[in-house]
């Protein structure tokens, strides 16, 4: 659950009023990510979310985030398109925080998955790979194979509190990600995130992605492989071949994966799925128990590494 | 903040084809009221408020709230209307918990409260008490006179911990409100919470009343009294005496108070002060410093109680 920076009255006419928007007819915080401040906002022009840029998210990647918005929607993909003020900037202050007011989104995300979703999803990530190809902005991956090790560093001291054993386990796993962590594959702009709550769906259709503050430049297929983990494992640790088939076929009969990439998306999803683990680990151990966030279980991502650990051949994801 | 239920795209969709409002479009959950969770729902048929109500709101008394909505609605007062479904039910159930859909609201609350809100204020609460006159719903005040003591009851063993010397304070205050309140005043349904985030402006004019979780019977002036607290003081304790003859000016201009409440007023207006006064110096002394509701300082309504206190004839408060 997000914490608010709350925007009085007067500073939000004062700031719509720099856009051609028209009057404001309503602004409510909504209770939705926990990076930033979002609020849905009504003007006469229509509906909009405007976000406020939390401490979490550093002020020097707004441009790449909104940049690559735009660049997105202007080829086609569905996103939050950014709108600019009366003097043509996206980014803008308010409340003493970097704002920016987006296109609002129609649609829900998929509470309960289905193969569908999972066709629907494998296509709008081929297209968005493709339409991020020509974006001139730049941004590393800060969660990486290079920063798995620092992270299981930070955990290690109490990670076997979570389950006995675990730190060996992710040590020996992180050797072997590690030294066969591949080079040279198709690469460019990922979302990094794509997890059900950042997809829109209505009626059975894809109608947006959102929340693009994982997005930066990592291979194509890494961004196939977190899907892998977030949409097609069941509530039980399973690996449902079915969702994972539909995921695959959805993105490859837009974007065609190199035998290269066929061959390393087994590690890739390993990798992926440590990632979260560490993160989720770290989380689970540091955050207060009372604290607004609701922290989520690093072991649900166990489960996942062991299965991709077990296969051998991109069969599994229903490739090749 | 608010705690939410997490209502599934599924249940939810099937819910809304219970109502002739369409498709469900979007849903968000909002960041407003602390007693139940909040959505903020778009279907082709427009924008409405979705209430999921936990348990801070008892089910026996959401007949008298749902009733006093439709009521009110229907008398022109512009408050959330309950929308009926296809079975004529305007009180449902959703996600194990009582459910209730009403118009969305346009306008925003009043963060920095002028003479001119005041006024708007004055007559919507007097148009609020002429409208829910003929009501037949009833509802006792359960924060009334009678609640006081034993609220003070519980929050005695630790008051002091806020103010030194607060017990005794409040033990005396106590003891002459109670020998004093007087019986036999104008009464009828009131809203017993109406604070500026209740109340809606556009442009300068009142476009509504929200969250009537509150609303009971009881004196008519005492409603006045609370808005006296909650809208005429400044944020240094200082009592704005432009503001409370605007706010009285506005509801005298529609409903003359009796030479009775007139009379009464200074003392309604102490009983108003320690009622919240009394619920905040509970909620600061047992709610965990981590929880999800921020804690209102109990002191501010000690400056107002003592303001009151001090108050000899109605004309205080411009009137009389």
């Amino acid at each position: 659950m997000a914490v608010y920076t709350e925007v009085s009255d007067d500073d939000l006419i004062a700031f719509i009023a720099g856009y051609y928007l028209g009057d404001v007819i309503s602004c409510k915080g909504i209770a939705e990510g926990i990076e930033n401040s979002n609020y849905l906002l009504r003007t006469e022009q229509g509906t909009f979310i405007l976000t406020l840029y939390e401490k979490r998210v550093s002020p020097a990647d707004l441009p790449f985030f909104i940049g690559l918005l735009e660049h997105l929607a202007a080829r086609g993909v569905s996103c939050p398109t950014p709108v600019r003020d009366r003097q043509g900037r996206a980014l803008r202050e308010l409340c003493g925080r970097p704002a920016a007011l987006v296109t609002f989104l129609d649609g829900m995300w998929p509470r309960r998955v289905t193969p569908e979703h999972c066709l629907e999803l494998g296509r709008a990530l081929a297209r968005l790979h493709q339409a991020g190809a020509d974006f001139p902005g730049r941004r590393r991956n800060a969660l990486t194979v290079d920063a798995w090790r620092p992270l299981l560093q930070a955990s290690r001291s109490r990670a076997d509190e979570v389950r006995t054993g675990l730190v060996a386990e992710l040590d020996a796993d992180l050797d072997r990600i590690e030294k066969s962590w591949p080079d040279g594959l198709p690469a460019g702009v990922i979302h990094a995130d794509l997890f059900p709550d950042n997809v829109f769906f209505m009626g059975g259709r894809l109608t947006g992605l959102i929340d693009f503050y994982f997005a930066c430049n990592d291979f194509l297929a890494y961004d196939l492989a977190v899907c892998l983990n977030a949409w097609c494992f069941e509530k039980d640790g399973e690996f449902n071949a079915t969702k994972a088939r539909r995921l695959t076929a959805g993105y490859t009969s837009v974007r065609p994966l190199t035998d290269h990439e066929l061959q390393q998306l087994p590690l890739l999803a390993q990798g992926a799925a440590i990632r979260f683990l560490l993160t989720r680990l770290y989380d689970w151990l540091y955050t207060p128990e009372n604290a607004l966030v609701t922290r989520k279980d690093p072991l649900e991502y166990l489960t996942k590494l062991r299965f991709h650990r077990g296969v051998r051949s991109p069969e599994a994801y229903g490739l090749g």
